[in-house]
């Protein structure tokens, strides 16, 4: 094993990038100037020297609280939970929210041995009670264990007086009926808005 | 921009990697081990450090003569002319070819400005006439520019008189009729062989 294939090695344990992409990658650094390469060693070393979590709503950050946590012009009296870090970026691109947000760390799922403790749940009601937000916004993902998520925190949360609400389930915008699964189908229909 | 906004815009300049795939490599690495991200940015910045041409074949290797030019029980008498340092690596993994390579570095291309000059078909001829090898496999991709410098080699190698051949085209192997272009077709028609 020389560089290269470790090197080809090492890339193809990214999320989606298989032993081929992982091997154009390599041979794109070896075309690339030197200080390109150095720079983005530079980078992936640092990484997660330093990014910590945001000590608030446990975004990935370079400072605690987080630029977002921080920013007195956003609507604090409306929180979006989402399940991870990069959702918060997802939902930040859209901007269409301007509210704060809280990172779960995952979803409730006992099959694979993830209880409500081992998430930032009990944060999450702490800091409801500290603030009284409005609305607290479930920006799950729509599987399972986000629904039995959302429940769980839909049954802590509504006792404390606070709305809570869930994101939209329905067709993809671009999407086409044709293609839509039956669920989505029926869940756009029982959802259906007044024009 | 933060470091992860930096990291994700040098991660979506390589090749077959867009916003999206770069985002979520640079999640993958803030849930890695620190050392897994250690010993990746360490190969990157070693990697042109480590790696040269070889002096013979142009290969990508360590250590020049490369393994695979240093190595006697290879077939010295067949040359395999590929476009990439890539290619040999493509060309290794099929495990049908036991002769030496040589890399042009690319392909003649006018419209692009690059000569004969600036890949190394030199130092081809040169060794070509040093070693007097049986034949010579031109396995450029079946482009334009391939084609065009597989007729550029041949007219330069023929008249040394030692034999020229290149790659048959024809159907993938898998690959089904139907899908396949007409050209394709008629290059597996004319290159028709006997059962």
């Amino acid at each position: 094993m020389n560089i290269i294939d470790n090197l080809t090695a090492n890339f193809s344990k990214f999320p989606g990038i298989g032993k081929k992409s992982a091997s154009r990658m390599v041979y794109y650094l070896l075309n690339t100037p030197e200080s390109f390469n150095l720079q983005l060693a530079q980078q992936i070393a640092d990484l997660k020297r330093l990014i910590k979590r945001c000590d608030k709503c446990f975004a990935f950050t370079e400072e605690s609280p987080c630029p977002i946590c921080s920013d007195s012009s956003r609507d604090s009296s409306l929180i979006c939970v989402v399940e991870q870090p990069s959702d918060v970026k997802i939902i930040e691109s859209t901007g269409s929210f301007k509210g704060l947000y809280h990172v779960l760390n995952g979803t409730i799922s006992p099959l694979e041995g993830r209880s409500p403790d081992s998430l930032t749940i009990r944060q999450l009601i702490a800091r409801i009670s500290a603030d009284r937000p409005d609305e607290i916004i479930l920006a799950l993902n729509p599987t399972v264990e986000g629904d039995t998520t959302a429940l769980y925190l839909t049954q802590l949360i509504k006792p404390l007086g606070i709305k809570v609400s869930k994101l939209a389930s329905g067709l993809p915008v671009g999407g086409d009926i044709e293609y839509a699964d039956s669920l989505t189908i029926s869940k756009s229909l029982n959802g259906r808005i007044d024009c």
